[in-house]
């Protein structure tokens, strides 16, 4: 998070965000104030965090934050310097108080600073086809060319040696060196994070970016979103083939070899130098090691450690998989 | 079926569809006329309609149509005022039919009828990106953005506060207030229905609308097909993820949520407030229940009653699928 | 291989070929002529050609090849009139040297020569929509539409009463009489074939074209990537429906129909009227015979003979498959 992407309207009073909450809390100094929104990780001495799952006990008991909103349950976890805001739904607080600091990372509005690459500075310095689009504040590297009705949305950063393919949409975007985007992909929308109402549901803000790393490469007809609170990344020298689907918060090691139609929701974490099949799923908020082999087909919906190789639905080890379907 | 997108070439007297149909039948009154084709639930007292399955005795036998393409078989469940036509194949011989009635609804013509919005009336009403190309007679509510080369064809009724993506394509599509569709989507085109031949299968005409309910998103990359005789609907307030094809006639109910890569074949009815995880499918004609989670990566292919919670390839109940793959 | 779209850039001595492969061989007549390199079926006898695996035997043997990049181990099976040059990773060595004669079959630049279609012949000849694009040297038959947005990229041959769709980019394709293209699709990019490395992989040559046969229809959001060595090919009247993937050097024989979302991994065969149900997948290097049917959500990861119905994933004989599922 705390990108260049979405512009941090803060910072606020804490007596603001405890408004926002609902919460009142007499022994808090009301006057204090907040600078951004974090994760347990990344958080500062001046920034609020949010605490919603055992899970995180560890990081929890290091952050530098000075605000934390989190359960009774959990309180007792955190630091003695972070103030703990206890709510009932810690999910749907920090959306609320994210929204407040970023009000722009919850629709993906038109870029409308966007005009003809011919309008602008990369007239010289970039191959282009007919017909691409380059919003404001965009920066390009060397040697880099971009396909035919490509759109680079406002603020996007391609490094040097990059090939963009034709009909492709990068918004909130990192990406680094020698990377190849081709057609027909969408790159850094937000994620499919909302809270189910009835009538009508509320959009999760999205305020993470898509950080692709050298060498990559991407397929025709894939999608990458961004992160919700932390970013997308793509690992160095990790190439993906057509129709993947990568959901939002999820990072890929690198030297990964990713096949067709492959999807992996939310948040999960993929190692380095691990090899996907065809059309395999991976569920959200999982772990996959390093050195991994995932068969074509198969539905992963548990973590899977270092160095080993599964396949079939649910995902098991390999022999196993092999000898029951003898 | 009986929408504005698709032009009647009717009434036609019942002589000319006997002829079509290859049928001599001389107890029916040659000069009757023939005004529209439709369903057996929706045909009205001048309308042809067709009964090809037992599964749909009940309506037939309250079908007010005054002629319906059926077997020998199947001719007495239907009214003594809806006088049967005997033919051999029924899909074969009702496609024949709504041809003559509608023969704009078997291929997809380009529209040229498209033109630059800002050549259009739209240009002071619509917040739009660049090359945004809009058909004939089409309607566009308040408060609604439509994202860089993205074409909305004849006849495309949008409502308020909707915002559509970027290259983006619309066509016989009817959507309602507040619902957003992101980029790279097809929504309207004509479903996958054809009668397979040696040398040269022939298309299924495709009369029905796409209709999508207040509050919808659909997500990057997907393709909702249009009805053949009836509707494809998407239920208010229903997310759809990224990378979703929904088929032809598919209808799915309120509140639903279906998240990446999921596909629903042809004639599936979806309930309210169902879950469906990323990568499963559902194959067609089934009915799933209201309340429904269907885990990702499921393949269902039998209905699913109310309130249950299934999971596999082929789908079982949830508890079932964890005690077998403990 | 060997077809239009890509410069021959030799012949070349055999010579400047061993220097490339790091090979000294001193029984070889250093200035014998090379002309292009072909699989072991296609070459003629001044081609240099590849033989890897045990596999293709019986074509090794029959080759008309003037040279053949092999192992040790697989030698002895040419005839007498090709010389084996021995490496040790016949892939690699065969990549290296296709690189040497199609420099430009490694990455899909984009194709500059690309004008709007109003400023070319066709401007009178086809339908087309807004913003199409044309590339140098296309041809395009009697009869024929394109929607807005397309790219026609050079050298592409189209026939009589085609039909492209709208936001569709072809390259490196023949296609022949009465096909339709529908919306969003990638049609003839280079497969994801290549050499893992650490740090950065190493691209393979892909001189392989798509061939789309008569009467064909491609779904919206299809990819289909050009073969490597030999071509991708839809066979005749054969249906794709929407989001299909299929991958390079697959053939697909005639009267095929092939429900959304099947992906199909490279080199995989399939035969004649062959029906692959929803999502169902087929890992690479397989054989489909004729008349074959996989059920919807299949993983197919082995041969199926003629005339079979298979389903499951593994995919398993039919009837096995509802009887182990009851």
């Amino acid at each position: 998070m705390s990108n260049h992407f979405f512009i941090n309207k803060g910072p606020f009073k804490i007596s603001k965000i405890l408004r926002i909450l609902n919460l009142e809390n007499n022994s808090i100094d009301q006057n204090q104030i907040v600078t951004d929104v974090k994760d347990l990780f990344n958080a500062s001495n001046t920034d609020i965090t949010f605490f919603h799952s055992k899970k995180y006990k560890e990081i929890a008991s290091k952050t530098k934050a000075s605000h934390c909103i989190t359960t009774q349950n959990l309180k007792n976890e955190l630091p003695i310097h972070c103030t703990p805001l206890i709510v009932e739904n810690v999910l749907v607080s920090i959306s609320l108080v994210t929204s407040k600091f970023y009000p722009d990372s919850i629709n993906d509005e038109i870029d409308l600073t966007c005009k003809n690459i011919d309008e602008t500075n990369f007239d010289n310095t970039v191959k282009f086809g007919q017909n691409v689009l380059v919003g404001e504040n965009v920066s390009i590297g060397k040697n880099c060319s971009i396909g035919h009705n490509t759109i680079i949305e406002k603020n996007v950063v391609i490094g040097n040696n990059c090939s963009i393919g034709s009909n492709t949409i990068i918004k909130n975007t990192l990406i680094k060196d020698n990377v190849k985007i081709l057609d027909n992909c969408v790159i850094g929308k937000h994620g499919f994070g909302f809270f189910p109402n009835k009538n009508i549901n509320s959009r999760y803000p999205h305020v993470g970016a898509v950080i692709i790393e050298d060498n990559c490469e991407i397929g025709c007809g894939s999608t990458i979103d961004r992160g919700s609170m932390s970013n997308t990344v793509i690992g160095q020298n990790t190439f993906l083939d057509n129709q993947i689907h990568i959901a939002h918060n999820v990072r890929i090691g690198k030297n990964s070899i990713i096949a067709g139609q492959v999807g992996i929701a939310g948040s999960s974490i993929i190692g380095e130098n691990v090899r996907i099949g065809g059309q395999a799923g991976i569920s959200g908020h999982l772990k996959i090691g390093n050195n991994v082999e995932i068969g074509g087909g198969s539905g992963v919906i548990k973590d899977v450690p270092d160095n080993s190789k599964v396949m079939g639905y649910p995902a098991k080890n390999f022999r196993e998989f092999l000898k029951d379907n003898k």
